[in-house]
């Protein structure tokens, strides 16, 4: 009789998103005259912007035509979006890379998932906590994770990194040694991020206790200030190191069109097999590459129309992002994120758990947003609002928090 | 210090079509006045149908507009492709399924890959020899196929069905019992195919002795003789044993373009623990759907025009197959394949390996196709060609083998 991974019995509830779907379906069924708004999940309203919707139709019309068709892509994606990305996002920060430690991707989401079959299963990891549910999940999955314990919500065999009011939503470094570090850097979900000198620090330790980082910086369009890194690699040793995540989701509005990638440095080496050689392996046998036409669509980000308008898009966000923490400020919530993020992070008010707050939320002012304690033991308490929606309500749900 | 996968140590060369791929550029650079005309790797040549082309533009002009652009996709696919599948794929044929049992995805390559973290290590594969290499290697990673034993050119672990010209190029029950049975009809490599009553003895087989058959129907829109199955679900039984992986990539040119779906019946339980919702789970943590603009390609497909328009690539390619089939008879190649399947499977002649045929045909006629060992110890002597070419190349290989 065959065998199912029984790691996935471990398992806690469902993926917490879903989750919260559900609520709030079932809240507008039993409420059909209530106008919610969402500034929950992270999904984006804008349109793609007209460079990105050029290239679409353009490559669609390729794909009519017997001579400009194109088949299986190439393994690691088309050449025209890694040179595209080399150029943008890594050689006009300082950082070389070879054309083959990019990786084209459907998503960060699928690639932080993913990433984990390359490692083996007796590896210990840390995560920052609140924290990302995917990394812990697909952990879970992999069997990393021990057992969970039900009284303090969390994993035996994960070391956590409290990032709370406390350490200024910053991780410290671990008192246990690990194995594989997630960082998230500008954060999902806090908004929070680190400075160049504190993602050194990483590095250097990483390097010295020889742990990898998976660093995810799908937020970096959000970057604001001028001492926040765009990529690890910016860091002194972040080659023998560190992955990078990242993705078109946020700083392009690609939630629906699906596109990311990952950089794998050819120095990262374990034992002397490159990480590099093992992921190109693993999206080989299984992956077949993003779509042509969405390549194209990455493509047209880097252009100058496209940088100019995914530009004007990521200030329309950040703009709402400013109204949620002003108008939380005025209204007398304790509020941190948002200024390289486009994730608010507050603390509930009177010693509301994270899913009273929701249920408060969703019954009184027909809010959504998500409970900080989906994130982790350490999100109790707080509570996430995103900054992706439209201006107009963004702003009717400030005024309707205020009025509570 | 972190650990890697150490079963990715285990793997033998390259994926088959890289190793091919880099022949092939070998040959040409050092020969760039001969044309080489490609009958090896599984890819299209025909452009997307008009059907499909238009729904793209349709698609690609939603997302330009606040009030129609699609973020996140529902975590198991667009509803509207579901029930298109559902209908068409399934209904017209006399199958019977609920929506959720039906999971869009990009492709049959990374279902087929994937649908083994579902799956406990400690299972017993069996698979077709030859195969595509895919489910072998998938298993690799996962650390179930035991060691490379070389004299034989096999794993350990693996129970291999031999599929050669003494078994009609079908699968016998297999002498010792698996945990999980790959089946991929009409299949890939040899192009052969088996009846629903002999597809009906497996799934009584794998209900009687426990088994999960993982069926890759891919190929199924070549079928031309009518006691084919279509779905395994036209089986009795086969809800309670097989999962069906399907793909969009031959029968609608979407190699690349990216688009597959999987079908769980509810039914299909271990001990309890339904498939179907551990396969949720993973896609919806792993696994951030299918672009919107290419579901909406998906859903083109079986429109009438994009049935019709599909109809007429697929008979193009059968076309091809039959040029091919009758001109290697003609010059006197024992040869299968080709009826229900875009493939062309051939006895490589004077006793050559499949290796050196490959050169031979490289190198003497400027072809390319793909050697049967590649995919098995059971492929040696043997040697794929395939329909997918235009028909003028498919015709001018054709000449230049028959005067080899």
């Amino acid at each position: 009789m065959y065998k199912i991974n029984e790691n996935y019995l471990k398992l806690q509830g469902s993926y917490l998103f879903s989750n919260i779907a559900k609520k709030v379906a079932a809240y507008k069924e039993a409420n059909p005259e209530r106008e919610v708004i969402s500034l929950g999940i992270g999904d984006v309203t804008q349109p793609l912007c007209p460079a990105v919707i050029e290239a679409l139709h353009k490559a669609v019309d390729e794909m009519a035509v017997a001579e400009t068709f194109r088949g299986y892509a190439p393994d690691l994606g088309y050449e025209f979006l890694r040179s595209a990305i080399r150029k943008n996002d890594y050689q006009a920060r300082g950082v070389e890379l070879d054309l083959d430690e990019i990786f084209i991707s459907d998503g960060a989401k699928s690639d932080s998932g993913n990433i984990g079959d390359i490692f083996g299963e007796n590896n210990r990891i840390a995560v920052c906590d609140p924290v990302y549910p995917v990394y812990v999940d697909t952990n879970v999955m992999a069997g990393r994770t021990g057992e969970f314990l039900k009284e303090s919500e969390s994993w035996s065999n994960v070391i956590y990194m409290p990032c709370t009011k406390e350490t200024n939503f910053a991780p410290e470094l671990p008192k246990e040694t690990p194995d594989i570090i997630y960082l998230c850097f500008p954060n999902n979900p806090t908004g929070s991020t680190i400075t160049k000198a504190q993602l050194q620090e990483w590095v250097d330790y990483a390097n010295k206790v020889g742990a990898v980082i998976i660093y995810d910086a799908a937020y970096e369009a959000y970057i604001s200030e001028d001492d926040v890194p765009h990529t690890i690699y910016e860091c002194d040793g972040a080659k023998t190191c560190a992955i990078e995540l990242r993705s078109f989701s946020k700083n392009a509005g690609f939630t629906g069109t699906r596109l990311g990638f990952t950089v794998i440095p050819k120095e990262l080496e374990a034992n002397g097999t490159k990480l590099n050689a093992l992921w190109a392996r693993r999206q080989g046998t299984k992956f077949n590459g993003a779509p042509y036409i969405i390549q194209r669509a990455g493509e047209a980000v880097y252009s100058e129309a496209g940088k100019a308008q995914t530009k004007e898009q990521v200030a329309y966000y950040m703009n709402n992002a400013k109204t949620i923490i002003e108008g939380l400020k005025a209204a007398g919530y304790s509020v941190s994120g948002g200024v390289n993020a486009p994730y608010v992070w507050l603390q509930t008010p009177n010693g509301m758990t994270s899913w009273e707050f929701f249920d408060h939320l969703l019954t009184n002012a027909n809010i959504v947003g998500t409970p900080g304690s989906g994130f982790g033991p350490s999100g109790e308490g707080y509570f996430r609002l995103t900054a992706f929606g439209t201006y107009e309500n963004t702003l009717k749900a400030i005024e309707r928090i205020k009025n509570l």
